[in-house]
């Protein structure tokens, strides 16, 4: 999904610029993947573009956009207002494709402080406002060891996505949708390959 | 690589609780992998266990710290001190392996701050700090605009992995190792696997 995330950004840059026609060279050379894959991937969503001619860059962002359910907002709260938290509230590009409702902290000197569009609210508040204000997607920012009571909190109340930014991996049901930023895994890669550049290749190839 | 980072917190903390020996299945089971995969893995690396055995606790987590260049501690930087980079400063994981050298931003504002082990300093002494002190790896917190120029600037003093947040695709020699954090991505990837539910198993599969 990653890839397809990518092809988007390339498109959104290209009709900004004004250009109405791409190929999945292009895409390939913007995006650092083969235009095999870019064809195969765009392909499997039914977008098939004409040989010699390429893809329509507003159709096939449009196409993408609704694929990845950037049409609609996702009503989002983010669980852990520390700095983090805050600057995720904070972040530019949230607000295009996300409503943010709230955010929850325990810290009292957290609450009641304006972050992005929100005032941080207290913990034992979440319940409620995920059920009235229909909340779907939470951001988890909490530290590591309340992540999964914090997870299945949020879950029996009624979020079925969860951003999960604790290095936890969360046990939660089958129908919950759940996506790990673990930056510190991110570090151990990047030290592996540092030290083992010809596995990276193998690994890939 | 993330698998053999979920390895190793499995097994630190088996090792935290006394434990001497465990088995590709219960690593399986810790891990959200399947035993097939442990075994694979683990071979792959030259780590058979001893059927009926196991693996034995503490060797085989000495052994997976080697493979990921745990044993060393990393020299380290962050560009880009806005909350974001000031949160990574902090964050508790983060002093075991590597060692933060300096933290570095444009504002005024930051500039003098401390944030963690370090006070932030300004971005004209980047390449000083980066020679002198041999630093190898840099978080890259920069705005997006800024990631390309400024991962430029850090290969050319000699900086050999980065660790980029920012939402774009680094162009750099291929020498340099690059890992991306990318939670908009993650996002957009909740968003997709909460609508199509069916198609996470099809591209799992």
């Amino acid at each position: 999904m990653t890839r397809i995330v990518r092809y988007l950004r390339a498109l959104e840059r290209m009709e900004e610029a004004g250009r109405v026609r791409t190929s999945s060279d292009e895409l390939a050379r913007l995006t650092g993947v083969t235009a095999f894959q870019v064809r195969k991937d765009l392909a499997y969503f039914g977008s098939y573009g004409t040989r010699g001619v390429g893809y329509t860059v507003p159709v096939l962002r449009r196409e993408l956009r609704q694929i990845l359910g950037l049409g609609r907002k996702w009503r989002l709260i983010i669980v852990g207002m520390g700095r983090l938290g805050q600057a995720l509230a904070d972040y530019p590009g949230l607000a295009e494709g996300y409503e943010l409702v709230a955010g929850f902290d325990v810290n009292p000197e957290v609450i009641g402080r304006t972050a992005g569009p929100v005032q941080v609210e207290p913990m034992d508040r979440l319940e409620e406002v995920v059920r009235s204000r229909h909340v779907e997607v939470a951001l988890l920012t909490v530290p590591e060891a309340q992540a999964q009571p914090v997870a299945e909190r949020l879950v029996r109340a009624g979020v079925r996505g969860i951003l999960n930014f604790a290095p936890t991996v969360l046990s939660l049901p089958s129908e919950v949708a759940v996506e790990n930023v673990d930056f510190m895994a991110g570090l151990s890669r990047l030290g592996f390959f540092m030290l083992n550049p010809r596995w990276r290749e193998e690994m890939m190839g």
